[in-house]
């Protein structure tokens, strides 16, 4: 893998050691209209900053490292919100798309370290749109990750057919599905995990802001309240039907686990891949009345686990190890554990949504399923075709679904999403 | 006022003192297969969670109290997150609902209490649906409040015509309003406040669930990132205008302010309104891709403040007094202020919100805007008829309306949502 355009963009420096961080800003900005009617610029916007910025560390709490061998997002303990955008590439320039992909590296770089875009805070220049929509200022990092991948049909554009991955399949159309193309598919997206939900929309919202006249939102998707948890020990959260959802969901800590099933192999190729993931999103819309009014000996044969404890049928405990002929056929966990599908496995990392309300008075609710694994082939598909007959099919549906390449993680500053698979043909 | 029905319901009992704490609920669920096989009922229920109790008030942080001459929700510390639901009465029956309204009082006790609903976690019954759908489970009470209103509507119905307060009044239309019937108006709304969203949304969906056969989900929202505190002290949120919100907002314990603007003195009548306030909210879209293409100049021109600080034109802190004359004639801040409005004053209890992309790949995004007042036309309708010139028009839109009486509090353990209303004709 030949790296033949690694010279980082103007956007692309690292000035984490420093720039400031949000809560510095705040100092800074009650020097606005003074600043506003010198248009002083960058100069002194970062002497003012510098004047107040907090002791070393103190907003350091709750930054996720941006640069690694894999993306962030992952296997990072799974944050407690979502905004998720599917994007849509407008140019056709592939310079413009190329540079895109660096401002947009440079911009996340400094928001996952909990810093404004831009080095002057607003720009500098009263005149000037602010780099930063400033809704994030004061906020904490609050763990924020930005996690990107490359839809399909990206590889139809910019000559990239040749390095579009076996792995990456256009799903197959599955029993039950009833997909809406605004919800469903996408050149690019971007998935924003933070513990603040202003900063997880902040960050998106900015990349939108930066990318505009290149690419433009698809569908974008909010969640919140982790369904499954990648932090071992943590009590396992809940999804909208009540029952404990990531039991048996590989942890951040499990390398083993996570080279098997998650992270794609130098020998799996494309070489541009290794050290990557595949993502499956999924919106899965829950027939919630219908199951609020099921009875409990229902609800619970058609997970297989009760409800209270999460313990598997027979057994006592969450963490006991299923049983599963004890389990109807049809049930859930039965169906989609890997004992069922030869041994199948994936992270998930999906969050619950409640997007207000249908025609019908019913809630529009239920879980933003996200999977990683290191082939869909292997993965999500086998699954989700096993569970073609899962008792679970009654009470929900997959009204939305995507699939994305995401490439290895930025390494250093001088690197940007992406580099892997334009650099060589740059 | 003759409260001649103030029985309890079966359901009104207050077992704060004796019942199951949310997380508690988690180790007696651990024993739902044996409990389904044995179908023993609520006493095996109790006695199970008996054993499991935490330690005294070990889950008691992060309750706020219901009972109260007020309801909680409206001067309580402003919680992180929002889900609001406007319903509409579906039953025809006055008993039916009024014992609707007593059930709704039952389950917010203890929902706001961190306690599932129904004395038996899931009804005891493996046969039955559960009485608590389970999501909230193990989650603390999250400084949930519940706070109900009655919206015009309501008046046409069970012959309340000549109870319905003048205060009360259908919106005029102002200018540029494109409210969208399907996100305005209701007969009731619920306004469920906490810190952690899936307890908010947990509490809509079981009062919804309660309500089933007699009330109907007109339209809800969710909201995060409290854009007003009504928290002294506390550093003022941001919207997702990226600027302050909610500077010379009405705190919590301002009791003057309170008791001069906000609640329903008994003077002002009709008396079952007495310690009540009304509500308006609004649903507001904010042209965000127009607002981040803005000068830093124009943008802060707009509100009348710096978007750092916050500080008022020419000052140089947040909380200075404003100088009117010297921001522009159609500045926001000097529109919305007090001094421009005959002394009207509203206390703000707005959140921010994102419901994905429309048709055209913007963000769905602004301000659910909340307002209490103790008159509506000398509240929101005075303050939005003077904001018809106001320069934030370009920017943003009404796009949903709303207004509601909200009833007093619940006194005690015998008391009901509404009774004030409902008990003197029952």
């Amino acid at each position: 893998m030949t790296d033949t355009d690694s010279t980082p963009s103007t956007g692309g420096t690292d000035h984490t050691a420093k720039a400031p961080s949000r809560r510095a800003l705040i100092g800074w900005g009650g020097a606005g209209l003074a600043l506003g009617a010198a248009a002083a610029g960058g100069a002194v916007a970062m002497t003012r900053v510098g004047n107040d910025v907090d002791p070393a560390g103190a907003d350091a709490g709750g930054a996720v490292p941006f640069h690694g061998a894999h993306q962030a997002g992952i296997s990072t303990p799974v944050q407690d919100r979502l905004h998720f955008a599917a994007f849509d590439v407008t140019t056709r320039d592939r310079a413009a798309f190329v540079q895109l992909l660096k401002d947009w590296t440079a911009a996340a770089r400094r928001m996952t370290a909990g810093q404004a875009v831009g080095e002057g805070a607003y720009g500098g220049l009263a005149e000037a749109p602010p780099d930063d929509t400033g809704e994030a200022l004061g906020l904490k990092p609050s763990r924020l990750t930005l996690t990107i991948g490359f839809g399909p049909s990206l590889f139809t554009k910019f000559d990239l057919a040749a390095q579009r991955p076996d792995a990456l399949i256009d799903l197959p159309k599955f029993a039950g599905d009833a997909l809406d193309p605004n919800r469903s598919h996408g050149d690019l997206c971007v998935q924003a995990c933070a513990d603040d939900p202003q900063v997880a929309v902040h960050a998106i919202r900015n990349l939108a802001r930066i990318g505009m006249g290149k690419v433009v939102i698809r569908w974008s998707q909010l969640g919140f309240g982790k369904t499954s948890s990648t932090t071992p020990g943590a009590q396992t959260p809940r999804n909208l039907m009540g029952f404990k959802d990531g039991t048996r969901n590989i942890a951040g800590t499990e390398t083993d686990r996570l080279d098997k099933f998650v992270w794609v192999g130098e020998k799996d190729g494309p070489g541009w891949m290794t050290g990557g993931s595949y993502l499956v999103a999924r919106r899965i819309r829950m027939h919630i009345e219908t199951w609020d009014r099921t009875s409990l000996q229902e609800q619970e044969d058609v997970f297989g686990r009760d409800k209270g404890e999460g313990a598997p049928v027979g057994k006592a405990k969450e963490h006991d190890e299923p049983f599963l002929k004890a389990m109807k056929p049809d049930a859930h966990v039965r169906l989609a554990h890997p004992h069922s599908n030869g041994g199948a496995t994936i992270l998930r990392r999906g969050y619950s949504f409640t997007d207000g309300t249908d025609g019908l008075g019913r809630l529009d609710a239920g879980l933003f399923f996200l999977a990683y694994q290191r082939d869909v082939r292997e993965g999500f598909v086998r699954i989700q075709r096993n569970l073609a007959t899962d008792a679970l099919n009654e009470y929900i549906q997959h009204v939305g679904s995507a699939v994305f390449a995401v490439p290895p993680g930025v390494r250093d500053a001088d690197d940007w999403w992406g580099r892997t698979l334009f650099a060589k043909e740059a």
